[in-house]
C-alpha cells in the first residue's frame, strides 16, 4: 500500500505533497532557516567556516564531566533519567541565580523557567505575547534564530538603529511613537544588549535606563537574551536591563557558550505572571526539560570552578578576536568592521557596489563561508554587510579565512570597477522587498 | 526600581499582572495543566499516586549507562556538549529505524525528525497543521497532554468512541462524514493505538487497515502516537498504521517508556514534505535536540540488549497490572475497568451517581490519587470515569492504594444512597459544559 494514500481526487493537492491544502497558514511561510545551513557548511573540512555560531569547547574539563556524570548517573539514575518538573528543577533554577548574580540580576527561583536551550525560552515568549499582525521592536541588525521565530508566530518586525553603543534611545522613541501613531500594536522590544549577534557591539551602561525608561512610558515589554553576557574579553558584564526593572523585562540565559550547547539547557527569568504563562506553555511544548541535563549543569557548577572556566573562554576568545581584528586590517582595508569587546562576531561594511548575497556562493567556492548580513533583518536590508564569526576556528584559520574573503572581495570590485557599479541591485530598504529569499550558504 | 516599572496609567491591566493586556489570544486559554499537578501529587511520600505516568527505572542497568556516558564525554566530549543538526544526527535516525521495525515500519532515515521528547513532535505536527477552529478528531477518551497543545493552537477536538478493540471504524466514519457535512475542516485522526492513554485498550489488527482506509477517503492525516507499543504484557507489537500508509501518517515514537524520559528524546516519522516542515518549526522552537541525549541514547543502544530490557519492563508492568486487577476485583466490585494487554494504565467506570471530579479531594484526603476522566475529554465527559495507572509504584502499594480508593468509593456510595442519586450534578456530555475547569490533583 506504501505510496498509495492519497487518490487522484485529491483537489489541490500535489504529487510531491499531498499535505500542501492541510497545513497551517503560518507554516506556508517556513523556510529554510540559516541556522541549519550553517552547520551544514561549517562541516565541510576544506571550508574555513566564519559562518557559525559554535562555541569552541576544547578547554573543557571533559574527565571531570565524564566523572561527575557517571557518579550521577550510579547514585541518582533513576531521578536523573525520570520525568521532572515543567518549570524545572528547585537546585537548577538555584544554581541559576548563582550565575545571574554576575549581571546584578536578583530574583527569586521561582522566576525561573528552564528551558531547551534559550531558543526554547524565545518561543514561548512569542507564543505567549504574539498574535499575527503584533509588532515586534528589534535592532538594526538582530538575531537570525529570533527573526525566524517571530516569523513562525506572524509578527511583524520593525527595526530600530544602534551604533558602538548599541541601541539609540533617541532612535527607540522616535520608532515607537511612529509605530503608536500608525495605531500598530507594540508588543516586545527584543534586544541583544552584550557583544551583540551579529553587530558585535554592547549597550553602554549610561542608555540601559534610558531604554529601561522608554519601554515603560510605552508599555512594552523588554525580552532581553544574554547569551554572551559572562564573554567580555576583559571584563566581568555590566548590570542587566532586568537588574534596573524586573517587572517590565524577561531576561533570557543559556549554558551554550559559558559552558556547553550539549544538553540544551538555558532559561527565562520573568515577572511572576509571565513566568506562570511559560509554564504552561512549556508543558505543553515538551513536558519537562532534560532531568539528565539539568542535574549534570547543577553538578558541573557545584564542582568545578565554572567561573574560571569562563575566564579561560574569554582569553581564547580575546585571541582569536584579535586574530581576526590583524587579518581584516591586513587583508580588508577596504572594509570597516566593529570592534566586540567580547562575545562570538564582528559586523563587517562592505565597499560600495558589493552584495554580500550574491558573494556568497563565490566566497564558499574559495573556501570560505560567512553569513550575509540579510539574514539579520527582516525588511530586506543588509546586503551591504557580512557577520564573521571568530569563536570556532583557531588564530590561524581565521587568519586563512580573511585572506581567501579577500581574494574574493577583490575580484568583485574588480567586476564592479569593469562593468560599473550597478551590477547589483541597489540596495534596498523597503520592506516590500523582504528578506525572505536570502539563500542559506548550504544552498549554493 | 524594582517593581515599579508600571505607573497607573496602564489601562486595563492588573496590579496582579501588569502584562494582561499584551497576551496573545491563544494565552488566555492557557491553564494549568493536569501533567505538571500530577507530578506534584506524585511527590508526596505518603500519598499513594495512581495518577502519574511515570516510568519505573529501578531495572535499568545504571552502572552500564554511567560508563558509556563517561565514555562518551571522554572521548567525543567536544562532539557531545556541542550544537548538531536541526533534525537529528544521523546516527541516531538510522538507530530510530531498528526501533521502528519492531512495529514493521520500514522508511528512510531521512524521513526522521529527533526531538525533545514525543511531546515536541506533537507540538510541531500541531503547529504546522492547524489553524484556530480546525477540528482534530480524536479518540473519547484521549490523551491529556496532546488535549492540551490541541488547545493552545485553538483546535477544536472532536472525540469519537472506542470499544475494547480500540476506535470504531464506523463510528469514525460518522464522525467524519458530520463534520464534512456540516463544513468543518478535519485536519488530523489523533490516535493512540497502543496500550491507550488512558483507556488500556488496543486498536485491533483487523481494524487498522479499516481506519486508514476510512482517513484515506476522508483524507485526514493520521497522527498515530505510540510510546508504549513495544510494552505488551505477553507479545512483540502488531504493525503500526504507519506500517499501512507510511504517506498518510504521521508516527510519533519515544524512548521514555522502553528506555528511560530523563535524556527527553523522542521522534516523529513523517512524509517527506512534512518532515521537511516540521524540522524547520523545531530549529525555530530549540534549533536542535540535545545531542548528548542522542549520543547516549545510540550508545545505549549498540552497547547493551535494549530489547532485552524491553522484555524485563514487560514483566514487571505485567506483575503491577495483575496486582492492580486482583486488588480492583476484590476491593471495587462496584466498578467495572478496562483490562490492558500492555502499557501502563487501566479505566475505571464508578458506579452511577459518582462524580470523579467531586470525588478527588476526599481521595487524596484518604492518600490515594488517581486522574478525574474528564482530563482526558475536551467536551466535558469523563466524570463517570478515573484512570488509575499501575507503572510506577511496586504491587503491595497499588492494592494499598486501592483498597484506599475502595473506602472513598464506598463513602461517597453511602451519601448517595442518603441523599438521592442527585447530590451530584447530571452527567454531562455537552460541549458547553467544558472540562477547562478540572481541579487538578495538587488544587485539592
Amino acid at each position: 500500500m506504501e505510496g498509495t494514500f492519497f487518490v487522484a481526487t485529491h483537489s489541490q493537492g500535489t504529487r510531491l505533497d499531498p499535505w500542501f491544502d492541510s497545513y497551517a497558514e503560518r507554516a506556508h511561510g517556513m523556510r529554510s532557516s540559516e541556522i541549519r545551513a550553517l552547520f551544514a557548511v561549517a562541516s565541510r573540512p576544506e571550508v574555513v567556516s566564519l559562518a557559525g555560531g559554535m562555541p569552541n569547547l576544547s578547554s573543557l574539563p571533559m574527565d571531570h564531566i565524564a566523572e561527575i556524570s557517571a557518579r550521577l548517573l550510579k547514585d541518582r539514575g533513576t531521578r536523573a533519567l525520570q520525568y521532572g518538573s515543567g518549570q524545572g528543577e528547585v537546585e537548577m533554577r538555584e544554581a541559576i541565580l548563582d550565575v545571574m548574580r554576575y549581571d546584578s540580576i536578583s530574583v527569586h527561583p521561582d522566576d525561573i523557567v528552564v528551558t531547551t536551550g534559550s531558543q526554547q525560552a524565545l518561543d514561548l515568549v512569542t507564543e505567549v505575547f504574539i498574535d499575527p499582525g503584533d509588532v515586534i521592536v528589534a535592532e538594526a541588525p538582530s538575531y537570525v534564530g529570533a527573526l525566524g521565530v517571530f516569523r513562525a508566530y506572524q509578527a511583524e518586525v520593525v527595526h530600530t538603529p544602534m551604533d558602538e553603543d548599541g541601541l539609540i534611545p533617541e532612535e527607540l522613541e522616535a520608532t515607537l511613537t511612529r509605530l503608536e501613531a500608525a495605531g500598530k500594536r507594540v508588543k516586545l522590544l527584543y534586544t541583544v544588549p552584550n557583544y551583540h549577534n551579529p553587530a558585535g557591539v554592547t549597550l553602554s551602561l549610561e542608555r540601559r535606563p534610558q531604554i529601561i525608561d522608554i519601554c515603560r512610558r510605552h508599555l512594552v515589554l523588554i525580552l532581553e537574551d544574554n547569551p554572551y553576557g559572562l564573554l567580555g574579553f576583559d571584563s566581568d558584564p555590566i548590570p542587566a536591563l532586568k537588574s534596573f526593572a524586573p517587572d517590565g523585562v524577561v531576561y533570557l540565559g543559556s549554558f551554550s557558550k559559558m559552558f556547553g550547547p550539549g544538553y540544551r539547557i538555558g532559561w527565562a527569568a520573568a515577572p511572576h505572571a509571565v513566568r506562570e504563562k511559560l509554564v504552561l506553555a512549556s508543558e505543553s511544548a515538551i513536558l519537562c526539560p532534560s532531568q539528565l541535563g539539568q542535574l549534570s549543569i547543577v553538578e558541573y557548577l557545584n564542582t568545578w570552578d565554572w567561573y574560571g572556566q569562563v575566564k579561560q573562554y574569554r582569553g581564547e576568545y580575546r585571541t582569536r578576536c584579535e586574530a581576526m581584528m590583524s587579518a581584516l586590517e591586513e587583508y580588508l582595508p577596504m572594509c570597516s568592521w566593529t570592534k566586540p569587546d567580547g562575545g562570538f562576531y564582528t559586523w563587517v561594511t562592505l565597499p560600495d557596489g558589493l552584495d554580500a548575497k550574491a558573494m556568497l556562493p563565490r566566497a564558499v567556492k574559495n573556501l570560505v563561508a560567512y553569513v550575509s548580513g540579510t539574514a539579520f533583518y527582516d525588511d530586506g536590508q543588509g546586503s551591504d554587510h557580512i557577520r564573521l564569526s571568530f569563536c570556532y576556528p583557531p588564530p590561524d584559520t581565521i587568519r586563512e579565512g580573511v585572506r581567501r574573503l579577500s581574494q574574493v572581495v577583490s575580484a568583485e570590485l574588480e567586476m564592479v570597477e569593469l562593468f560599473g557599479t550597478n551590477t547589483h541591485p541597489e540596495r534596498d530598504r523597503h520592506p516590500d522587498h523582504s528578506g525572505v529569499d536570502t539563500p542559506s550558504p548550504d544552498q549554493v
